[in-house]
């Protein structure tokens, strides 16, 4: 590992000096949006959010749960024994907001965090206010289920955010002194614990550790936690991803977070390390995901039965699992297999997750949160319960800090650099002023109204010598789309260039002022499942550049969602509405309602003949952004719609 | 409440008195069976079956417990808190096996496990074996989850079972001693608990117990279990069937199992009391479960999480649950309501359940046992576990001794009688002798190789002047079925009265050697599911008879049974294979197989244009009963099949 470096600056997964990364990340003060889907977002997300979230922790004995081990508070243990990583998240999110907004009151909030963790650490490093006083004997007792290695993670991971965006080194101190803890503890060595985490999720912050301090033993360490798993020491369920060595894996299974935390972590080892068997494993994992365990939003975990990944194919829509958290995790694989390859088939899910998979779990007020998102919901009450809506926090609340924390680091998602490179990965309105490796800075301006728009232009602002890395999305092709993408200098057109799924490599040295203008086509597609994904038979759903749409009852009053059917040869319209929820594209045709012959009333079976009696009416369809369902009330919602 | 009867007569559900039941039942030693489908299976059953559970109930610990409490064991409490119940269902099983063969082993058996019981018994009546010893200050602690009442409810069928087969009163006062007991201890009266049981099973118990003893105290004391829930008094849970008042509940909800014991139950105490708004809540419960929450085979529970009855429609075929155990309790339910109502649709459902929800849930060979019964199965096994297969036994063992029980009853489920009235259900070649409520005994043979053949011939050996109420099936009507079912008398066919669905009633004065010829059409029908199922759109589901076909790997090397697809006007042959599987009729039909074009490699989801690529070819198809699969090693199954 280099030395550590002398500056320091807010950047989301610091591969800057990763030896096997062929992608540099971007700080996140290089980038200053200017658009009107993600600004909005972030500042809601540091206004509102991030302050709500921090009353709960304070409501829930989060917080007193660090102030109980620092002596300031009287009281038993609050809540679940791994909330210690909802602060963590928290303090990683709040970092991250302030890395590029002035916000006196948040950063107030977040050094009384900070001081209340360092306070609460005990004298040989340890950290854990579920295993501190009472509990203190049984530290390490139960590694597959305890989740402090998973808790510890997420103050790594926070630590490196607050060291990067404040400067201040006291909160990755105290991460160090447990990171050392952590490393003199677990291993093969005489004396050490053989053992791996239950919950992964440490992989990835001891590696960003070692970026941050130079410290090369916590990658050595988290190399350690992941070749740990598959030698039974946990148990050896394929649901704690420990039936078979990592890199002898042929697929997620298990619990979904943790196998994508897992394969996250394991693209960090391999930016460092260059592992060819372990980045083999990784492509074979990744191929069977996207071809036969996500959903068409790039949520994973099909299952509620332990929040996991289901067999091949098993992808139902009103019973998806599809936790945040897991799309969450999605976006974050996604962006370190594209660090380390370049690849935008990466970029495309990671993309295609961000919008649909982790944004929804979100309201548009930023104060309500989905931990499980149905892909459809017939909209009545389940007995006992009711109809399944966000809430504004849950007793387990890994998501709502983890879709904080999403947000805030958005903008870093938006650029990588490389040599004398500038990658564009998804678009956004924004200015940035980027540094590359081969020293040149270079400053450009992004116009767009991505995503309700294809077109986006970049103006060049620094003349010089050097490429654009310009990513034209697979969804640009197949199917009825029309027009092919294409990209234009000065407003003349680049030829050969332009593959969907792939960068667009554009050099040549550039005047101030010169434009590039990205054009890609935003018909609505349609798109099928894979035929063994068995609901999904005979069904499209819509796509729009990034989006998946999805129809809601409350643009449907009297109609049963499921009783829709779009024609084969329906032509759509889209309109952005600025009124509605929060300004949206709709996608508008016109499809049939056919309501089930009264036949079916009395017996779900019946003897078919050649044709069913038919109940079919026109109607107008509306669709809209999946990310953007559930605010209008509770309701029904279908992603997939009958084709007919 | 009448005296209690002189004489004992093995009865599976003695509605004989109970004033509210339309139809009395036969007992099982008035029939013998004379066909080559139950007959070896009940053979198969006693020799092999419940000789081989009761080795495990032996090697498992369920012996020694009671054991330990009757002071001959020294250890610990072994399994699970509720495995008494497993002891209990067996000795239900064994002893109507016993009610029509002699079987020295399995007697010798019994009488052993008896005397444990007996001896097990506590001074006050209490009897439970994790509630004794070390845990007595614990008993009914915790109604909901702990299943005391749930245990004593199996206790109390055996009791019954053993005292109607063998004429002894031992176990039947040990459980009168048990009932006095929990009679004192639960209800509404000062000193009283109040209280319901988390698992349902005590109120079918309690009212057969009460038809045994006579004593009506068992059966207000099973209206009192009813009327607790709903009163939140545990917990007010949909899942315990909780939330509301049985009464007032519109639908099955939670646990499948106990949702339909108690349902079953429920129907008892009409039968009994006759309770107007408990009738209309039952056909409320029913009507809901057959048009929404039932598989094509009469199985219920769509929900792996919590074993539970999911929502609407919610019927996933891989990942259905249709436990035996729900599948045996549909069973029973639809039972007891033929027999308050005397209606076929009731029937129906019985028939359906009996051979696709029950029957599966058992190998051929008699040994190994489904506990989860999915409708699909696509071959590849699950990482760390391997493919779905039937056991020998689980640490939950409710299933095998289930089916034991329901095979052993299964002559019982034949026949019913009312005033002057033979009431035939389902159909079996057998030798009956039927005391009719009018004073009459009718002895008649049936010749059938039903569910093979549709055609019955009953001949009538007792002149006379009495009805028979033969059942023609729901399954003769609708789709594409040729010839309507039709019934003669001595060849001269009778008209008008043949409605499918319903019984038809043929009254006369019989002279010896009538005989009364049924004709139900056996074509192959293509069944489709309501189009809110949404893994059945665009499929269909062969039947034939009572029976649910499947398509199984064994019968087609190479072949992804998920690729397959059968031709609308796709005709069918069938064929008796004595050979396969036990002597099976299989269905035989042309289709294609059409495999997922290359691009699916890559992606699940692709950009639909007017037709995606096909990759088809034809392949003869051969479907076998449901019951019969995963009878030659693990593969794969599809019920549902593609249409095209």
């Amino acid at each position: 590992m280099p030395d550590r470096p002398a500056a320091v600056a807010p950047v989301v997964v610091d591969t800057s000096r990763s030896p096997e990364a062929r992608l540099r990340p971007v700080p996140l003060n290089a980038i200053r949006l200017t658009d009107k889907f993600w600004k909005p977002r972030r500042e809601l997300n540091r206004n509102t959010t991030l302050k709500a979230q921090y009353l709960h922790l304070e409501k829930t004995g989060r917080l007193d749960n660090f102030r109980r081990v620092a002596g300031d508070f009287d009281g038993d243990f609050q809540g679940i024994y791994f909330n210690d990583s909802d602060v963590y998240k928290w303090l990683e999110g709040a970092s991250w907001a302030l890395a590029t907004d002035q916000d006196a009151e948040l950063a107030e909030m977040v050094a009384s965090v900070v001081s209340l963790i360092e306070r609460a650490q005990e004298a040989d490093g340890y950290l854990n206010t579920y295993f501190a006083l009472e509990r203190g004997n049984q530290r390490w007792t139960n590694l597959r289920d305890m989740h402090e290695l998973y808790c510890a993670g997420h103050l790594f991971q926070a630590a490196v955010a607050h060291s990067r965006v404040t400067g201040s080194e006291r909160l990755l101190a105290v991460a160090q002194r447990f990171a050392d803890l952590i490393c003199a503890t677990f291993g093969s060595r005489q004396g050490q614990i053989e053992g791996a985490p239950g919950h992964p999720e440490i992989e990835m912050g001891l590696v960003e550790l070692a970026r941050a301090t130079g410290e090369s033993r916590y990658l050595d360490q988290a190399a350690y936690f992941l070749g740990a798993r598959g030698r039974g020491l946990i148990g050896g369920r394929a649901y704690h991803q420990d039936h078979v060595p990592f890199r002898e894996a042929d697929r997620l299974t298990g619990h979904a977070v943790r196998a994508l935390y897992l394969s996250a972590g394991a693209a960090d080892i391999v930016a460092e390390l260059g592992d060819s068997e372990l980045r083999r494993a990784l492509n074979r994992l990744w191929d069977r995901m996207v071809s036969r365990q996500m959903y068409v939003t790039g949520a994973v975990g099909a299952r509620h039965e332990g929040e996991a990944i289901g067999a091949d194919f098993e992808l139902p829509n009103a019973r998806a699992y599809a936790e945040t958290c897991a799309g969450i995790a999605n976006v974050m694989w996604a962006w370190r297999m594209l660090q380390i390859t370049g690849e935008a088939a990466y970029t495309d899910v990671m993309e295609r997750a961000l919008y649909n998979a982790a944004l929804p779990g979100i309201s548009l007020d930023g104060t309500t949160y989905f931990y499980v998102n149905p892909l459809a919901q017939d909209g009545a009450a389940e007995p006992g319960s009711g109809v399944h809506q966000r809430e504004p926090w849950f007793g387990c609340a890994c998501c709502p800090p983890n879709i904080a924390r999403t947000i805030a680091q958005m903008p870093g998602y938006l650029y990588s650099v490389s040599d004398d490179l500038i990658w564009l990965h998804t678009y956004v309105a924004n200015e940035a002023s980027l540094s590359l490796p081969n020293g040149l800075k270079v400053d450009l301006v992004q116009r767009t109204r991505y995503p309700w728009s294809g077109q986006i232009i970049v103006e060049m602002l620094t003349p010089g010598e050097y490429g654009l890395n310009v990513r034209i999305p697979d969804w640009c092709q197949g199917g009825d789309l029309g027009d092919p993408p294409t990209l234009s200098i000065n407003n003349a057109p680049c030829r050969g260039t332009v593959v969907p799924g792939q960068y667009a490599t554009v050099r040549r040295t550039w005047a101030v002022g010169d434009s590039v203008c990205i054009q890609l086509p935003m018909n609505v597609r349609r798109v099928k499942a894979h035929p063994h994904i068995l609901e999904n038979t005979g069904r499209i759903a819509l796509m729009r550049g990034p989006l998946v749409y999805c129809l809601e009852s409350a643009d449907h009053k009297g109609i049963d969602l499921r009783d829709v059917r779009i024609p084969r040869d329906a032509s759509f319209e889209t309109t952005f509405r600025k009124d509605l929820l929060g300004g949206i594209q709709v996608i508008q045709t016109n499809g049939f309602v056919e309501e089930p012959a009264g036949e079916w009333r009395t017996s779900a079976y019946q003897c078919a003949p050649s044709e069913l009696r038919r109940n079919r009416r026109p109607t107008e369809l509306t669709a809209i952004p999946y990310y953007a369902w559930a605010n209008r009330g509770a309701g029904a919602m279908q992603v997939w719609i009958r084709e007919d």
